[in-house]
């Protein structure tokens, strides 16, 4: 039976507004809110290792951690509430994994694309909204204080993780909105909506 | 660099007799023991995670989990002892993921295999020991007590897993060392070290 309801999943790179963004789309149109890693309580566990409590980790094991992550979040959350109708909008999903760790990281990019189809079956979001910005705009945008493990990494390793998410988009542009996240956080909104209710029919919720 | 060290996989089902086996061998040979998953920290949680404090776990989280830990094995401690000229003795390896997550589980064999070889970097054992035992001896032999997740799978399960094994074990024969692991155990053992002289030049570690 195909899912009755849609997937859309928000990517870019750091201080880019996915938070805010996939916040305000996910109350705008009534779909339930979710983020990779993370999501369920394996998940979340898993995102606690992968962010907070190891040091270096080995690069092929840290792809794996994900997979891992996703698998299970599908499995558990994102599958059972598409399956039921509800619309499903998640922060970071197959697509921060090709850049992060393909692009950034260098693992062999097809190779890293196979495996993510191995751990989602094949599922991918019905759209990947891609909120752009350029790596010192968003590093301004971010607390030093917070910084996790994959935010300190170097400016040159950001560069390559964006240019992965805008390759992936620029590839495969059915599946793609991009939107430039430098403007201010009312027109990034704005365009959002929009954008996903031409791309996927999906409305406002009506006020209840 | 090629690895000076030499890596050995002992693998086969519940109740085959691995942990002595690798443990004799280990001692036999001046190499160093570990095991799968497991033989790091962050394996080790890992091994708890998968083993003991989840009920069902999808099982594409589940592969994608022993992948983590293996690739953390491979660079925390297998690579560095090969490296270094140790000999390594590991319980469980990439079979084992072949043969449980793909025939057991039912998930597709090559797809597992090559996010197998990512994880890994491409790096096999320089010799897998299959320790063969009819599922009926492995399950008498095994302690219904202390049973975990993968142990409690039904016969039907380990039987497919044995089938992966030998499915394996036929295909790559100069890759393997298959003995009938229903023999007794100093009978098993005298194989396995004779058979390790034998392909792979690796005797006995001179008496201290």
């Amino acid at each position: 039976m195909p899912d009755l309801g849609r997937l859309i999943a928000f990517e870019g790179g750091e201080g880019a507004g996915k938070s805010t963004q996939s916040r305000a789309l996910a109350t705008h149109i009534g779909a339930e809110l979710t983020r990779e890693p993370g999501g369920t309580p394996l998940g979340e566990r898993l995102r606690r290792l992968l962010l907070e409590e190891t040091g270096p980790l080995d690069p092929r094991a840290e792809l794996m951690l994900l997979l891992a992550a996703r698998a299970e979040h599908l499995a558990e959350r994102i599958g059972p509430a598409l399956a039921a109708g509800r619309h499903v909008v998640v922060d970071r999903f197959t697509a921060s994994t090709l850049a992060y760790q393909g692009y950034g990281r260098g693992l062999p990019i097809e190779e890293v694309r196979r495996a993510c189809a191995l751990a989602t079956g094949g599922r991918e979001p019905d759209l990947n909204v891609l909120l752009d910005v350029p790596v010192p705009l968003g590093a301004a945008r971010r607390s030093p204080r917070s910084e996790d493990r994959i935010e300190r990494e170097v400016a040159e390793f950001h560069e390559r993780v964006r240019r992965g998410f805008l390759a992936e988009a620029a590839a495969a542009p059915e599946r793609w909105l991009v939107v430039d996240g430098s403007l201010a956080e009312a027109e990034v909104g704005a365009f959002v909506k929009s954008g996903v209710a031409a791309r996927l029919g999906i409305l406002p919720r009506a006020a209840g």
